[in-house]
């Protein structure tokens, strides 16, 4: 991809930033043309700038250009439940003739009606138990066939969208400003590692390298001389909270200088980010456009938001408002009734 | 850094490989010089110039070019012991202090004494007690600092080089070209993945997110809105044997194409690479040499190999006789004396 500096003047690009914002139309390809003019725009394009250019001070070089990114809610909607809960819905659906007894158990019982709320309320217990039933005792190539035959197809309930289409169009164009300014962009989610790579690098052009997420244990195997990583109903690590700094020093060893987020899931990566020396950068995604996406925060089950949006406006951090900031929500300019 | 296909034209490149193996001193940059005429060299190149031969049958894009080396015994030399160790004897040295009890308990008696057998004779849990007295219980960054001051100045105790010049020449060349031609090159290693993370990237240009190892638990801290990630004295992950294929499965999420190793440790990333569709690589570094490094194979305690011996000769992979192969053992053509 050719450098943003490249094609445009980065005399221009800081104008762009501070002065004339909102007067992008005039470029052949404006920048992040699905934000709103306003604060969230121009700090993370200030924030942009000055690490990229060799003569601020806050210069950061390329290889040091980490920025870490959530995936539910952040780069992908997360209601009524995460996506990844409806693949297992669906896989429930699927095996069903094999255990038939989950049509009178729960969660199954819920999982089989998608019935959310129902799942919901068989608590981490019951959704640990869904997401071993579903997610292990098979090989890893064997699950990657099967998560990549499901967002084929899969769509959202509400929304009639492809699942993989219910991504963040704002977020979209800042991944790749960001990869064309030579950042290396990762995802950091409490979701399944090996279940966001096989569509992150179509979905956000993030390669699998690139993606942190929870994991169960994977144990090798070479039985009639076959080698083969299998899949086993037992949690490795969950990638949340204070999970998500580890998951960053485990995978990545360096600390990132830029991250976004949109729950108190995110809150230690982002204390992590704004804790290290030199220019830093924290965006939360606050969810307030309940006729376009959905509007929830602390009182949610899924993306609870309370401690993180107290500390943001403690640190002065972003605060994206979805309905004020964003002018597109998802790709393609369609408008999405639900 | 320049692509080797367009330094040199792919056809001697080529012929490099195969038929004119030995004249490259008619070029300004010769192709590994370090390594002697012969099959390993020559299957090497082979093996680089068609997966990245776009016209080849056997053509892999750069980004699936993932290699594998492993650290101890393949990129750098790990005799009389883990280099990791006699950090730790060091460290066991400068806490004395603190524990004077270490001065009559094993195995720090024989740590402080350079005793290697004697540390070695305590078996893994000794081995265990001694890591986790000197690499747990600080943060990820007094750790990193405390590695980065060691490798700063520790020499070898029998040759007298610099720990982070016991590398490999020919290995050193061997991981640039692959480099330029795009390939990504991962250390997968036993030794600690923090340890390792410090020096890979000025040592073998690897940088730290290409690093993976075996990992002590780590834990999120913000105590006095200090963001903190601590070391704590328990095992998270050994990346040794069957848990190498399982480490580069957590961190990559690709399987490699090529594969480099030196004991039984090595086996199962061997066979899991090896049992990939379309081309693969796989060589093991045979340690012949008792005169320049060490000779050593089954019988050694540090280095083991031989099941990975007898299935490279099965499955035909190539293994590299130190003696017979490599002009240079270590860099700038010193003549080292143990």
């Amino acid at each position: 991809m050719p450098l943003f500096k490249n094609r445009i003047p980065r005399a221009v690009v800081a104008l762009t930033g501070s002065i004339l914002l909102g007067f992008c139309s005039v470029h052949a390809n404006p920048i992040l043309p699905s934000w709103a003019d306003g604060a969230a725009r121009a700090n993370v394009l200030q924030f942009i700038d000055k690490v990229t250019d060799k003569s601020n001070a806050d210069y950061v070089k390329p290889t040091d250009r980490v920025a870490v990114f959530d995936n539910d809610g952040t780069l992908w909607a997360e209601q009524p439940i995460y996506f990844q809960m409806m693949y297992a819905f669906d896989q429930v659906r699927a095996r069903l003739d094999q255990n038939p007894e989950w049509k009178e158990k729960e969660p199954f019982r819920s999982a089989l009606a998608n019935d959310y709320e129902g799942v919901l309320k068989s608590g981490e217990k019951g959704i640990l138990e869904l997401v071993m039933a579903t997610h292990a005792g098979m090989s890893t190539e064997e699950y990657a066939e099967s998560v990549a035959q499901w967002i084929a197809t899969a769509k959202h309930p509400s929304t009639g969208r492809m699942i993989k289409e219910m991504v963040y169009q704002p977020m979209l164009e800042l991944l790749e400003l960001m990869r064309e300014e030579e950042f290396v962009t990762y995802i950091v989610s409490g979701g399944g590692v090996d279940f966001m790579r096989v569509f992150a690098e179509e979905v956000y052009g993030i390669p699998p390298e690139q993606v942190i997420g929870s994991r169960l244990e994977v144990e090798f195997t070479n039985e009639g001389g076959i080698p083969t990583l299998m899949r086993k109903a037992k949690i490795d690590f969950i990638d949340d909270k204070g999970g998500k700094p580890v998951g960053i020093h485990t995978h990545i060893g360096k600390r990132p200088i830029a991250c976004f987020g949109n729950s108190d899931g995110d809150l230690a990566m982002m204390q992590w980010t704004h804790a290290g020396e030199g220019a830093r950068f924290c965006m939360y995604i606050h969810h307030t456009d309940e006729k376009r996406e959905w509007a929830y925060d602390h009182p949610s089950a899924i993306g609870h938001f309370e401690k993180g949006l107290n500390e943001a406006k403690e640190q002065q951090w972003t605060v994206v408002d979805m309905k004020r900031d964003w002018i597109n929500i998802f790709p393609n300019k369609q408008k999405t009734t639900k």
